[in-house]
């Protein structure tokens, strides 16, 4: 029996009490597993190959489809003939813009919707036709031999140049979406009242997800049943989506996502070839698999929007802030949605500044939809924002930690009513941080190594940020199945985009029900068999789902301990149920330790088989926000001579509040510091401006993405936990997004640390560094020159 | 708009009222849609081809499992050796008794445990090795490459036998299992009270569940958890039992059960089949399906005991029935689990009557483990018993109906302090099943017809029945989904066995939630992702599931009413949701009908995408018995030249409380009449008493199961609805089993009405037909000239 207890059952803290009926139980004091270093409960899946990504289900008789897109990024098309096509090899299907279906309207926003094969093409990549055929190959070259009449129209690819007068309209009425701005107090005052101004034009470039699995799915009829395994983030949207479009109920319509190879924001719902991957099965009454190609991913499926930011800040000697004022654009493509905003957030929340302005207009241009990516405008404001500061920092002489300690808020600034933060863990993010990278040390060693000789030179920075959500909150329904042999089913909707969110869960369940992880079995995010959850997205899947589960689990306790009171001869309606604890295999009485009964031998558990506790999520606290904050610090080296900027060591200071699983928080921290690299110095979407309008490295060789080689060593990850007993009753905060915003303005901020030089454009990439030092170096040289002119002429003069 | 509605709702009748917060509801006054004709909601997926059954299951890199069986009904393995066999071609796996694994204790039932390969084979068919391969035909072609000393030991396979000194022993200590008796009043003085007491002796032959699909599963490991498609009727059950022998946590065991192709009662459990096809994936690393072959099938995995009684009974001459006593045995084979029992029940609880004695004995033969098959023991007592009613009608010269309306039972007299039934209907059966039948009419006529010359007699007869159970109860939990479109997702734990579980939930959500079934989407029987349900048997299922499906629509209506509430202004705290109504497009306030809100309008749904009502089967009425009853009546054509019995017409009149789906309905008294057609007329295990002990007539060629041309064209249903205000909260009671009870009684009393035969053994067929009427003219030869002689003597004398 001692075995038995030992393989189902955590032992060392005694399981939390559980709360009154209906009370909403504070945050877990000292904890047995949370917080612990935790291996993926799905690792040995997603390891040995056995986990079913989209991208692996099999179905008997499936078949491949393809799709056939523009390759111009602004043409009409006057015909298309699949005929050839459906006759070719293999081919089951072949539709196109007269086949049924095909005139569905497929929203592509809010505000433009277009039909699932339209003949009018803003973006290359715009769908045109598709087949579906018995291997992928034969799907490939059917779609080769569809024959299309294009009227190619002249495009706009670059979004300033879109904003000029006489630029090619991406639609009509000017390529000129919206222009948003937020004020208050009054910025020129501010600049009045600055002892330093500076005023500096930032640029950012596309970035594109580009997840290691494609984009893509399986979708098979049965009967009026739609059943789509889907590569998503969100199996409740992308059933919402695809019920929308195709008019079918929500309840004929099944996503499933059990496990997703990467989607950044990209992935938050279904896409043109969700329906089309639906409609090639219904013409070819087999299973399809839809899955893009790598170049159609990069084109069609989402980006971070270029963005453009002239910024102007003001600041006394003392550090205080005076006034931003940000002006800029950015732009999301032929059909914006979501992502060209919050770009602007960060000047508007981060810093104490009474005197704020900030106008950013987003802008049509002939390329492929903007999606949300992994924190959406926070990188590019905070690209910008970082800089600025520091450079505010240099006018002034006080420390870019120093500076941004000046500024700390208490309260949400850019929200109605200014609510404060349930928990603010900024300043002890800059403080724990820079105390643990050896900021003040590792500043004045590169300075010393920068004043010697030499083309290796050092730099040291950092950023801070804020991220606009990350609390999570209603709605998510959960259901945990606690079975008489003490194991446990978790039953919840989210999908685990790969953060571990899943490990997570079983963590929350180990903790409340005191049983060990390896007795936890969990299913999710299938809108036909799991419960509901919004999509994970926005950093809020742990502070969502993780009070969700507990409250289940807390359900289930209750459940239990009336059971156990009737074995113990309690009075259950009279309450005596409350003497009783519940210690992960017993449950014992509080006023009489010796009045116990094992969870395995409560007699109306084993006659039910098990119970079924049901959470919900609590609301959000009132009149308050919650939100992560972080520091990030790094060290770079520049080779003078060649350009390249080496990355050595980087920190990442977190307050995303309670710490779940330590392993997957130092995931999450390191991954994002690597995208943020990628983002600063690797990645850049090339449109082929001049002649086609076309990307021009649309595959992972030419569009680099970090690699080992690129990301240092030795990073380190410095969690800020503050007790947050208002954010929900996990205590925890979101983490994905914010482990990415501060990375490439700290990176910037290190390479001019080291060298001088202020890069205002993405990427800090060696081709940019040699020019911009060819620059520099010529400037110089004019500069000397003039100045020994100047000498001359004195000396003449 | 309107077009949308009705696509969504059924309209004629208002949704009905919704209850309390709370309380049990009263079952439905006027209905919409139950008790109307609606098809299967799954027919398209059944008949197309679509629906994945267990034995449809592909996975990819699936294997095949193929089990080598004890030929010999007695033996002891003296060694297996399978290094042959796993050298065959496209052999992955091969396990035997000295395999891991293959000392896992099976218990056949709480008194017996054997090995999983036990050395000790006690019935033909018991395992002895299984492998795996990569075709069914190169498993099948492994097995028998295995080779096995075998002890082969004497054998008894006739219970009678096995009763007798001297017997082999199928386990030490004797043939006989036990001997359940049951005793009221006082037989003796009973049959002293008598005016008339009959005796006669009965005999049932063993007769095969053999469904359609044949029993087996897929197993597939992925880590740790086991994952088993499983032609079963309860997913849990099977979950149960697989934990319990691999010695698991329950959590990591998911059985799946969508679709299942007939089980009759011996699918309510995991077998060792299901064992070895989980040893087989782990041992090859690849998921296997493992199914039994049709011969296997016979042998292995249950059986309707045969049983053996000896009935007395005594009866005034007004009808009243004075003593009941049942002295018999049957055999539930070598290792009984279920099936023996019951056959006592009808004797103790149909007919009223004070003095009752029934002893039953169980007896070990070297056979295979009987299962449960509907309605265990039932129909083997009904036969003797409504026999035996019919010859004491004859002794008192009454009509059959009459001397079982005389007897008309007002409490359980079988159970502790006799409860009341919650509805009585066996009365109205009688009397409406005769009147529809054209009984009186259709008697005369037949004895008019068999007073002429001719060899086509034709007869009447009827019977009825109770079934023991039928009224269902807790625990049952169901989920709905209700979506703000207005579909419908509905999970439960329930497996459709092929009754259309499935259809009669849908209708019970179209009712309550006035949405069509088209709309409805059904999740079931996965216990990885549904709720839980006790396995689908006892004719428990709608009486379980329906009245838990209802209230689970309830608690969904209950929160779409406040959330109406709150977008009409009303106080939600002070009650004033109480106003409302749902009425399926839309909640209307019943004070003021203009105020009302359209379902897909209401604010809170919108936004959080769906409600989930959750809901729980109610306690069944304490001190009362919920229970079926019915009659049936049947006419039959007697070829007395060839001993030929065709049916020409049966009719049911059953009492199962509400009728759900009219069409569902028919087809279960259309199918079970069908079943005892079977059991009294064509189906009989032939066991090789004499030289082998083997089954003889193990396929479906020499087991002759009714076809439909042994089956009436005319077959009435006659539904009893009492409204019955006590069962549970939809009214309904069982009806899968009642429905095949008194069958055969009432084609042996027919046969009796057109020859004047008594048979008293199963099955009446041609043979036997004809050997009784051999018997019988040799005796009427005999008698009559022996009566001549007597006459001579007379006048000799």
């Amino acid at each position: 029996m001692k075995k038995e207890q030992e393989i189902y059952y955590t032992k060392d803290v005694p399981v939390p009490e559980t709360p009154e009926p209906g009370t909403e139980p504070e945050p877990w004091g000292k904890t047995r597993i949370i917080g612990e270093r935790v291996p993926r409960v799905d690792g040995y899946e997603r390891v040995s190959g056995s986990a079913v990504y989209p991208s692996d289900v099999m179905l008997p008789g499936m078949i491949h489809g393809a799709i056939l897109r523009s390759p111009y990024p602004h043409a009409v098309v006057k015909s298309v003939n699949i005929e050839k096509a459906r006759n070719m090899p293999g081919v089951r299907a072949a539709i196109s813009m007269d086949s049924p279906g095909a005139d569905l309207q497929w929203p592509y926003n809010k505000e433009v919707s277009t039909k699932l094969f339209d003949p009018r093409c803003l973006f290359e990549g715009e769908t045109i036709a598709a087949v579906a055929a018995e291997t992928p190959y034969q799907a490939m070259d059917a779609i080769k031999a569809i024959k299309v009449e294009y009227d190619v129209k002249p495009f706009v690819v670059d979004e300033r140049k879109a904003l000029k007068s006489g630029s090619v309209e991406v639609h009509e009425g000017g390529n000129r979406l919206k222009t948003a701005t937020h004020e208050r107090g009054d910025v020129e005052k501010g600049f009045a009242e600055a002892d330093e101004v500076v005023e500096k034009t930032f640029r950012t470039e596309c970035e594109i997800q580009t997840p290691l699995e494609l984009h893509g799915c399986v979708a098979n009829w049965d009967g009026d049943r739609l059943t789509v395994w889907e590569s998503t983030q969100g199996v409740y949207s992308v059933q919402s989506k695809v019920a929308q479009v195709l008019k079918m109920p929500l309840s004929k319509v099944r996503i499933i996502g059990h496990y997703m190879g990467g989607g950044f924001g990209s992935k938050l719902n279904a896409s043109k070839y969700t329906i089309i991957g639906a409609l090639l099965a219904k013409a070819s009454a087999k299973p399809v698999k839809m899955f893009l190609t790598r170049e159609d991913a990069y084109i069609a499926v989402g980006n971070r929007p270029p963005s453009n930011m002239t910024v102007k800040m003001g600041v006394k000697k003392d550090g205080t802030l005076t006034a931003i004022q940000l002006k800029g654009n950015a732009t999301g493509g032929a059909y914006p949605a979501g992502g060209t905003a919050l770009i602007d957030w960060l000047f508007r929340d981060l810093y104490t500044c009474e005197n704020v302005r900030t106008e950013m207009t987003d802008v049509y241009i002939n390329a492929g939809p903007a999606r949300p990516f992994r924190a959406p405008g926070h990188p590019q404001g905070s690209w910008a924002l970082e800089q600025m500061m520091d450079m505010l920092a240099q006018k002034i002489n006080i420390d870019p930690v120093q500076i941004r300690l000046k500024n700390i808020p208490k309260v949400s600034q850019a929200r109605e009513g200014n609510p404060p933060y349930t928990s603010t863990g900024l300043e002890e993010c800059l403080r724990k941080g820079a105390e643990t990278f050896g900021w003040d040390r590792a500043r004045k060693e590169a300075e010393a190594n920068n004043k010697k000789d030499g083309h290796i030179k050092r730099g040291v920075g950092m950023g801070g940020c804020v991220w606009i959500v990350g609390g999570g909150g209603p709605p998510s329904t959960v259901v945990v199945k606690y079975f008489s042999d003490g194991s446990v089913n978790l039953n919840m909707g989210a999908s685990d985009i790969g953060t571990g969110t899943k490990t997570v869960m079983a963590l929350v369940v180990a903790e409340e029900l005191g049983v060990k992880p390896s007795v936890i079995q969990i299913e999710n995010a299938d809108t036909g068999t799991t419960q509901y959850a919004t999509p994970s997205g926005g950093s809020k899947t742990v502070p969502t789902e993780a009070p969700t589960v507990r409250n289940a689990c807390i359900d289930a306790k209750q459940q239990i301990l009336k059971m156990a009171a009737e074995d113990l001869g309690l009075d259950v309606e009279d309450r005596d149920a409350e003497d009783l604890r519940f210690e992960g295999e017993k449950v014992v009485s509080k006023s009489d330790p010796s009045k116990s009964v094992k969870i395995k031998e409560i007699k109306k558990l084993n006659k039910r088989g098990l119970v079924m506790g049901i959470g919900y999520r609590g609301p959000n606290p009132e009149n308050k926000t919650v939100n992560p904050f972080a520091a990030q610090f790094c060290e770079v080296e520049v080779n003078t001579r060649t350009g390249e900027v080496k990355v050595l060591r980087f920190l990442g200071a977190h307050d995303s509040g309670r710490v779940m699983d330590r392993l997957t928080y130092d995931n999450q921290v390191f991954g994002g510091i690597t995208m943020g690299i990628g983002f600063g110095m690797t990645e850049w979407r090339v449109l082929d401006d001049g002649q086609t309008g076309k990307m021009l490295n649309k595959n992972w060789h030419d569009y680099k993405l970090p690699t080992a080689l690129d990301v240092p060593m030795d990073m380190t990850c410095v969690p800020i936990e503050l007790h947050d007993h208002e954010a929900n009753n996990t205590g925890a905060k979101g983490l994905g997004e914010p482990v990415t915003i501060p990375t490439a303005g700290a990176i910037a901020n290190a390479v001019n640390h080291a060298t001088g030089l202020r890069f205002t454009d993405t990427p800090i990439n060696p081709i940019f560094v040699s020019r911009m030092q060819d620059k520099t170096r010529a400037a110089e040289k004019a500069g000397k020159e003039a100045l020994s002119k100047e000498a001359r002429n004195k000396e003449e003069g």
